[in-house]
């Protein structure tokens, strides 16, 4: 499996768009608004660029696509408000790879464009946007080019399934079960994939510019934990399921394995400090539910809508659809797709009735070393 | 109606597609070759950026996209090697309206790189592409970013249909039968529009930086010659049957009118000339056959293909369905769409039987002064 070509989050915006379900993503991205804020203030009363070039690495296609962009801008807005500077010219760089729906972002454009200008009253600086199709763990952009860099729940996708998990048989990803080859495959598979996106990073951001980076990760040391490995676990609980009954084969099961790691922050840490370009700021590791809607107010909303939100197996489905969508049908097939779901969804059904579900969020904040 | 919203070229890759139905454009861009080659030259001679920004204008969707970068990227490489010099870094920015198929562009980006190392054996700079949607009649750019500005073919859709042409009654485009302020009201949103794309560019290309633009145009004063004009004359035709049929209703063929302006060279220059920004070195006037076909030697291909081939009529509605249907639908909707390129056809058909049919091409080949 060639992960550039098949890793997208699911396009357009109907009901199993990535579009219409990313809201935990959105809450991701609320929780460290104020680590972004900080960095982007702190750079801009530093440097005071009269052209600020920022990045979103892995910006998918939806409203979290402009969810950063536009926070970015209103901050800046806000600072040369304060400090009666004139507003820079912004250079919005939005990447992903290059089955990432763009048509829908370029589509999506104009209201952007709108929103902004209705919120700032007081007007923006001129706004030129660009789409840059293409793998992060290699080089985007021009050397020191870019201000300002963000990504948020990308990088714990790594380049390639790791090599030499071959014996991880009845898993689909690092779990408790899985022997210790393949746990040091997939760390050393984020290691390559991490410190490569850091020297290309390096090359690319201007001394002084700023990084901020959000991973899905863990808070233990045990890279098998539960709190980043059971979302896939009960995944393959799900295939194993209609393995046994004979919907899919058994070694398709055995042979597919997520192209993802889930880093604990010192895990972060350690790549940042070896690759030597940039100096950490801040870090946090955060929480969010799975289910987005877990704290979601039914009582400000339409029945119809109560209903949905309230069933939380309902809503991770969807959510995991969205990310996974395209990996699954590329291995499995798109016949059984809607069976995998369902299938999943029982299994999500089960577990959390029982038990409290998070993702756990890793954030770096950097500055670029002189 | 907004042009913006509504004008594309027909997307994917599929039969009625843009990608499979633009022959007649790519042989435009063969023709202009030397005109880009000199510009491009004479460009890096005198100046040898280190990173080299290239912009195309209307690029599309389908093998054109690529094929005037990686001619621009061939010739420079050539030079390189000649002068014994460093390959420059690439910049290339891809621009159209945002409603065009970027996704499609950045699918076909893999093979264009591998083609293009392919080719150039001995290396190519790094090459950093991205895509820009929006509007040319519009800032697209930061303040002198560009070396080249390349567009083909673009440059003659207006912004608007021009105001103030409803008398334009039977005609959906400038016709011999058309009164004098429809001819004027077309000529004024020309020159405002080419004026508004002259001054964005003079602001982004830096100085000595080249541009190109040809033009689909006319070689007659005339502005309603039949050189220019019979294309979309012969579109009424097909719609006026249609509408004689009760299938369309007449008041929605006449208040059809095509956002578009084919100029004759003077009236280019003229208008470079007086926004003053650019010294015009080159300018050219050609022609090619609306029948992109018509000197393919059917003894090379398969049978099947000849037969195609031979039907110039059937080419040409191909060809003008892939750039005129988005357009027709938003005004005649989509049921009628078959209809309208089968009367289209029948019309072309008696009409090429008997005459010969050619495209002009205004192509202005320009610096941006110091």
């Amino acid at each position: 499996m060639e992960v550039g070509q098949v890793l997208r989050m699911n396009g357009g915006i109907g009901d199993t768009s990535y579009a219409s379900n990313s809201l935990v993503q959105q809450k991701v991205l609320t929780l460290t608004k104020p680590i972004r804020e900080e960095a982007i203030t702190n750079l801009h009363s530093r440097m005071l660029p009269p052209s600020l070039a920022i990045a979103d690495l892995g910006c998918s296609s939806g409203p979290n696509t402009f969810f950063v962009v536009s926070e970015v801008i209103r901050t800046v807005e806000k600072l040369c408000r304060h400090l009666n500077q004139q507003s820079p010219e912004y250079q919005v760089f939005l990447n992903d790879l290059p089955g990432n729906d763009f048509n829908n972002i370029f589509r999506s454009l104009g209201s952007f464009k709108d929103k902004l200008s209705r919120e700032m009253v007081s007007g923006v600086g001129p706004c030129f946007l660009s789409g840059i199709p293409g793998s992060f763990y290699g080089r985007l952009f021009p050397s020191k080019s870019l201000h300002f860099v963000h990504s948020s729940y990308s990088l714990m996708w790594l380049s390639q399934v790791p090599e030499g998990v071959e014996n991880n048989k009845g898993n689909i990803y690092m779990a408790s079960t899985s022997p210790s080859n393949v746990l040091k495959a997939y760390y050393q598979q984020f290691q390559r994939d991490f410190s490569l996106f850091l020297q290309c990073r390096a090359k690319e951001v201007v001394e002084g510019g700023c990084m901020v980076l959000t991973f899905l990760g863990r808070r233990s040391d045990d890279p098998s934990s539960n709190e980043c490995c059971l979302i896939w676990e009960l995944m393959a609980t799900a295939l194993k399921d209609l393995a046994s009954k004979g919907m899919i084969k058994e070694e398709e099961v055995d042979s597919f394995n997520i192209p993802q790691y889930t880093p604990c922050l010192s895990e972060v840490e350690e790549e940042v400090v070896k690759e030597g370009s940039f100096i950490i700021n801040h870090t946090e590791v955060s929480a969010v539910d799975w289910n987005a809607y877990s704290d979601w107010n039914t009582m400000d909303n339409e029945f119809s809508e109560a209903e949905i939100v309230s069933d939380g197996a309902y809503n991770v489905t969807k959510c995991m659809r969205a990310v996974a969508e395209p990996l699954l049908i590329s291995h499995f097939g798109e016949d059984i797709i809607e069976q995998i779901f369902r299938s999943y969804q029982e299994v999500l059904t089960d577990h959390m009735s029982k038990h409290k579900t998070e993702f756990i969020n890793v954030t770096v904040s950097m500055t670029r070393r002189a």
